[in-house]
């Protein structure tokens, strides 16, 4: 079991029970995937244990690690029965449950869902990769074509979500709900994957919107 | 309103009324992502409408389509009111609502969901891609090293679905669901797209499971 780095400030009996029936969340600071399910926790007013994995030195390939998630990969939710949740979607899916960040109605729901597979296809899969790129260019070695066809494809989901958002205030029923985090989360750093974000105002204010909530915290500020 | 190319057998006015009440699945034959909710639809004995949509020839990026769908993506399910819904993960949940294709109990329903978001990042962004650049060569240009890195990570996705069914004959509380009708659509044609199944007979006894299904019915078979 591994240590938890945060929220477990003494070594007392008491606290480490207090920890062990508390939600973990494995998770990498800057990772949009990771923030999403912060931010669900936040809005839920769920506390959590945040336990930081170094993706880089690559602790999540590491066997404590894979016996949370089989393909090695951040975010992982582990609830107090151990109980190991992996895939933000499923995730945020999971916790919203009967909460204001999840509507009732079955058409609702539908298209909550509908815009964060959108996001894992058409932003995860595009802006958040030319943005890890580079931020890391050590990492994995890019040529200068992949970056132009992620901006060509994630120029065309920032106009699609724009389109939505010039008339709406958020993306499903005009309520703020986890189709407006699972967007928001890579959307606002797209500038670091090298989009320009200056010729979507509706996105700048939807941005605006979210920021002002009462529970929100910034991606590169860790959970207390 | 596009013409409903299946289905349609007369041009009587009765057979019109009835199409008009029956829901429409804009679709690419090829497509593992269409061919989810076409097996979805036969699991749940629902007649429906099949609308070929040629993408090759552009035709999902017509202004007809693009009412339907605003990224220009098949499938895409029309309801008879006129409802569209895209993203083959969204479409599946909403049609099989109270159907045994989505268990009731709350930690299943998310082992479901994380099964189709796994599929959509590790199968559908890597052996679909092989695949279809394998089919079509002359639609997108495609380095060897693009080829290597999906069989790489295709092959990886594989060995992780193949560990989970070697103990169970399902994904999901061993019940067939939503989530092997999501992996099974590229799985099982991942030879397609240079990976090699020979590997992993736990694959292909859970091949033969679902399409020993009565409802079963081959990705290359339009739906009658």
């Amino acid at each position: 079991m591994p240590r938890c780095v945060r929220s477990e400030g003494g070594s007392g009996w008491p606290e480490r029970l207090e920890a062990a029936r508390m939600w973990t969340l494995y998770d990498f600071l800057e990772s949009g995937n990771g923030y999403k399910v912060r931010l669900t926790l936040r809005e839920l007013g769920r506390p959590f244990i945040y336990r930081e994995v170094d993706i880089l030195r690559g602790e999540s390939r590491e066997p404590w690690f894979l016996e949370k998630s089989l393909v090695g990969q951040i975010p992982v939710l582990e609830l107090d029965d151990g109980t190991c949740l992996s895939e933000s979607t499923a995730i945020l899916f999971h916790i919203a449950e009967g909460s204001p960040l999840l509507p009732v109605g079955q058409l609702s729901r539908t298209r909550v869902l509908q815009w964060m597979c959108f996001e894992q296809t058409h932003v995860d899969g595009v802006i958040s990769r030319a943005r890890f790129r580079r931020l890391h260019p050590e990492a994995i070695p890019t040529r200068p074509e992949e970056f132009e066809a992620w901006w060509a494809q994630g120029t065309q989901a920032l106009s699609v979500l724009s389109e939505r958002l010039s008339r709406h205030d958020y993306l499903v029923d005009d309520q703020f709900s986890l189709a407006d985090i699972a967007l928001y989360a890579y959307v606002h750093r797209a500038g670091e994957g090298g989009l320009d974000l200056a010729a979507f105002p509706a996105l700048r204010a939807w941005f605006a919107r979210i920021q002002a909530r009462p529970a929100y915290l910034p991606i590169d500020q860790t959970p207390a």
